[in-house]
């Protein structure tokens, strides 16, 4: 296969369709290919006519004297099979097929769009497209692209998966002053997918900052692999659509694309470090500062400004975001007010947020920046400034750039009502207060995941035996086929991994029950079991506080009157401390693999679906992280003089949780409903597993992502 | 008083401090007044020249020969009260006074404000700002401001007690073609609020929609009943700052405002129908809507658009906000499809959100939009058109428009990229699929608001008994003071207003306590009751469960023991059913008057603060809002095949909490928690008043808001 590298930075470049008719793709194309600063050849392919926008065209590929690493397609669908095959025949590096009428079309497109990748794929040639609308790098000099304005040269990289979505986002960074790496359509993505294009920014010195519009993913797990590595060192911001039913329907409809779980895209996106935006506004205003500014060091803001009103927004806006607007130390309003005048030391308001007011000069606007960028428990400044059409303005602006040159930490600006960039220093300004704090909000998070311990637990866990786990799998495949496991095995699998489980005893008989009560030590749970009793206690199965053996002897005969047949025997459990209901459970999802998942356990955190996912692998601080997620996370640390509970120890299950359905593939299910968490542990005190006899999904394929 | 009709509608305008210096704001104003249409009087006072602007200066308001209606001030802050005396001697209705260095510089500038204010009120002027930016209305070609550019005539009314705000509110009105009829910065509203504001527009035939800037409320009461009303035609846009912690730092120091919890303000903004906007970009986003379109009738979205990924996006920001984006009937996708030619019809996905693709024309989405809007099962048609820089943009948005214009329905575009109005039609375009599915949410909500039916509680609720409830609270009072009261005349007050509360008998020994279980029938609770123990259980003063008398007894001696000289007696209680926890209460809220709140029980509910707050008066429908409002409500209405509470009986609980605290303003605190809700009815099992004996706050003076 090419190189990306070969076909983003081409010796040459063939437009197969080039037109004379402006109103053409083939003509647009190949102007854009002219007007660039490309330094390569261009060939316009045309049998119909000599020459095109003062070039000699060709009558097919194969009559082009020299090597073609890239052909530009635009010529109708039906032809561009024969147009890839004579570029296979021609050595071409890689083929971007602008042309629509492919797999978005139906069934006919789809097999066209087929046969096209076959092509591609013998040859050894990528295929970008089709239905796309090119691609660009401006460090090449290179847009094959109908676009009807070049992009400003930059830093930022930019993958669509939508041509109507990636017109938008390349538009709008131009007019914002973002400037662009490179931008590529890959439209149907029949072959080259957002993995591929991560794979070759991470080598791309000219980019530093990518941003991806996804619809689907072909490869979680490449994807997940390759964006993990890259988000440590070039952020990763993505939009993925189809968050909500109708979102979804259209997508499918739009690229046929494989249904994806919002929550498993969350999970994937999140575990990988990428930074998930809901819109295209977000995209561009958190590029904009990731681009310019370095990474905050803390979630502490301090606003100055020369007006209450908007500062006093942009507090809000900041506070609701989830960053702290801290009040300033004595020393530090001490220091601003010795940057200003003596009549404005009385009216001004020196605390958090600033407000200079509008006689501030540009001055005191640097003096007050530079009195809060040195108070160490200031991360970033966000100047909030009203211009008043006046000299003041470009003062003000000259004054916030110099002042975020020399500092490092992090500067951005509200300059209330224009969008842009303040120079020297670029500093990105956004017209409305709440931009800037979501853009903040992000940066904050993402230096955050960065900066989080990258060791991972030891696979397999300290103490576990997954020999002797496999066993148990293989045994009751063998034997009893892919169903819910017995509480026997469940509770044996479950301590092969060290996860900690109430001592659980198997009865079949009012007798047995009692005895074992006795031997356990009452009071007891018992509750009843058999294949078809998955949802115990909703079938009244359990019975809780079980003081004397008799009791125990007379719940089981209850229970065995009551369920019939379906009960086959019963287990008998020490009852448990009292302490805080916690679910920890996993699920292989078919095209991601597997889930793990923590959650709050009781009515209300069910109704709130108070639950936080990841993928593997989790570290023990991403599990602290995914505890300190839910809404009920109070409950766990003390809540209102309540005990504290053992955090650690369901830290520790959750990993658990995560090595075993990791060396384990046959789990297809497992849920710890509920885990009891106490000052001095966590004890699961009901288990089940899914087992399923399947290899899992295979995803280590060169599909899309 | 002069009314605010002779102030926005002026004979003539003097400028006292109008000056030849281009840089002066008493030049700019003046230039201003001269460039917009006005038809009055304008005279420059200005003792130190003859002329200004080509207009004759008069040395003092004294000697202007006319009558003067309104006199702007840019003189020094030490000369403005004796203008003010010298206007008041001529007879001026109205000072908008630009000059700042009042109360918003601290001890001696708030001195001078009210010096200021004295001034006016005696003379029976009526005081703009000061620290403003002065005042325009279109309709009578009044720009007596300092702003750069002139607004475009329009429909909606602004004021803002921020001249920063207002000036990026003006600003981006005018770039976004909105229009205005008027604008009022009111400065530091020593005078003029915005309730004055509101009952001047209430009467204005050139507006139809209001925008305003808080940060304080002076008069909450007078605000509710004026917004409450106007609300019903016009639809008022409010952003309140001060939100978070550091935003209302901010508020205060600027213009030394009194705090207002947020909850408070958002209670009343929402029971007047006030439409609350977080940022000014949703200000002016919901505004443009509301300006062109009418109010949806419903919550169904039809999106069409020629392309698949902002189509998503679009599908995905609406049903974030809460809209809804059916599937549409196969009639309607057979009649969009219909509209598209025979090719079209294969690509084109004509469910709900519809993509013509980049192939469709202006009149196949005239078509589609024609289509959707047909079908009685849709609301409102988001049209997500990419623009595509070719001459089909143009008439694409021709089409939008002519379609728009020949509905009743609302219509409203996203023009990736592009904020605007498209023509014919008056569609208001956004830039940004979000923009539009919050404007949208906002204009939903507002529709159903003015649905809601009018009739109020009747007042007193029948079969209560506010005069015995009054004596009560007198002989209360009297006797004990300010306190909580003791749970017997608790019982009785509240039974005075027909709340039901479980049956509380007052025992004062162990043998009374066993006694009153054997009456009241076992099982029961007791609880232990004392002037210092308001919240019993977290003393471990409360038992349940008590099945028979020498068990009460025998407890009652063990809190007795417990509890020493703090408890005084006890209550038994017959042991209530078991059913949903709910809390009902009501706080007298210093500037505010009284909030009612629902909330749920339970420590989850707790932690998550599900709450939800209203002022009175409240209706049953109101009611049942607030129970709807709860991120837990669904436990009241059967979750889990558990039994549906008495949602009627609580809502009757609320309205007459709500009738109680209007009716008696002794009470400061009530708290009804919890309140067991089952499906037979609601009761209150635990009730807490506390009387306050002082006069509720006077909330009917001419104070701001």
């Amino acid at each position: 296969m090419a190189s990306l590298r070969r076909i983003l930075h081409p010796r040459s470049v063939a437009v197969v369709g080039a037109s004379r008719d402006p109103a053409r793709l083939g003509h647009r194309v190949l102007q854009n290919l002219i007007k660039g600063d490309f330094a390569g050849a261009v060939y316009p392919v045309n049998p119909g006519t000599d020459r095109v926008s003062g070039l000699t065209t060709y009558p097919d590929i194969s009559a082009i004297p020299g090597p073609v690493d890239v052909a530009v397609v635009v010529t109708p669908a039906h032809t561009v099979c024969d147009v890839a095959r004579s570029c296979a025949a021609r050595g071409v590096a890689g083929l971007v097929v602008i042309t629509a009428g492919f797999a978005e079309t139906g069934e006919a497109g789809a097999q066209r769009e087929a046969e096209l990748r076959r092509i591609c794929r013998e040859a050894g040639m990528r295929l970008i497209g089709p239905n796309c609308l090119g691609i660009m790098d401006t460090g090449a000099g290179l847009n094959a692209t109908f676009l009807p304005h070049p992009p400003l040269p930059g830093q930022l990289g930019i993958m669509s998966q939508s041509g109507a979505l990636g017109v938008a986002l390349v538009e709008r960074a131009r007019l914002l002053g973002l400037g662009l790496s490179s931008f590529v359509s890959v439209g149907n993505n029949a072959d080259v997918s957002a993995t591929d294009l991560l794979e070759y920014w991470e080598d791309d010195p000219a980019t530093d900052l990518i941003g991806l519009y996804l619809e689907s993913f072909g490869d979680p797990d490449g994807f997940g692999r390759v964006a993990r590595r890259l988000s440590a060192r070039k952020p990763i911001l993505a939009i993925k659509s189809g968050r909500s039913g109708a979102g979804d329907r259209a997508v499918r409809s739009h690229t046929a694309a494989a249904a994806t779980p919002d929550v498993a895209v969350d999970a994937l996106l999140r575990g990988s470090g990428v930074i998930r935006v809901d819109t295209m506004q977000e995209l561009l205003d958190t590029a904009r500062l990731l681009a310019a500014q370095p990474l905050p060091s803390g979630d502490r803001v301090a606003i100055v400004g020369n007006s209450g009103g908007p500062g006093a927004l942009a507090a809000d806006a900041c506070e609701r975001t989830g960053l702290r607007v801290p009040e300033l130390c004595e020393n530090t309003q001490q220091q601003v007010r010795r940057a200003l005048r003596p009549a404005l030391r009385e009216v001004a308001a020196v605390s958090n947020p600033i407000d200079l007011t509008a006689d501030g000069d540009a001055a005191e606007l640097a003096g007050a920046m530079a009195a809060v960028l040195a108070d160490p428990e200031v991360d970033t400044v966000l100047v909030v400034h009203t211009p008043r059409s006046t000299p003041g303005d470009a003062a003000a602006a000259t004054a916030i750039g110099e002042v975020a040159a020399a500092t490092d930490k992090t500067v951005l600006a509200c300059l209330v009502g224009h969008d842009g960039t303040v120079e020297p220093g670029d500093v990105p300004a956004y017209a409305f207060p709440e931009q800037a704090a979501r853009a903040l909000r992000h940066a904050v998070d993402h230096a955050r995941w960065r900066a989080r311990p990258a060791a991972t637990a030891p696979s397999p866990p300290p103490g576990a035996d997954v020999g002797r786990a496999r066993e148990i799998v293989r045994y009751e495949l063998a034997h009893s086929g892919d169903r819910w496991l017995d509480p026997d095995p469940t509770t044996r699998l479950l301590r092969c991994f060290g996860i900690s489980v109430a001592e659980t005893m198997t009865v079949d008989s009012p007798e047995a029950a009692a005895k074992t009560a006795t031997a356990l030590g009452v009071p007891v749970a018992l509750k009843a079991t058999g294949p078809t009793l998955v949802h115990k206690s909703d079938l009244g199965g359990v019975r809780l506080g079980l003081t004397d053996p008799d009791e125990v002897a007379g719940a089981y005969r209850e229970l065995s009157a009551s369920l019939g047949g379906a009960m086959t025997g019963a287990i008998v459990q020490p009852m448990a401390e009292a302490g805080v209901e916690v679910i920890i459970g996993a699920v292989r999802h078919e095209a991601f693999g597997p889930l793990v998942m923590a959650g709050m356990g009781g009515v209300a955190a069910d109704l709130l679906a108070d639950r936080s996912f990841r993928v593997p692998p989790i570290t023990p601080d991403e599990a602290g992280e995914m505890l300190a997620e839910l809404k009920c996370a109070p409950l766990l640390t003390g809540y209102r003089g309540r005990p504290a509970a053992d955090i650690a120890s369901l830290r520790e299950q959750i990993v658990r949780v995560d090595r075993m359905v990791t060396d384990i593939p046959e789990i297809a299910e497992l849920d710890l409903n509920p885990v009891i968490a106490t000052p001095g542990g966590a004890v699961a005190v009901d288990a089940r597993i899914r087992l399923a006899g399947r290899q899992p999904v295979d995803t280590g394929g060169a599909g899309n992502a």
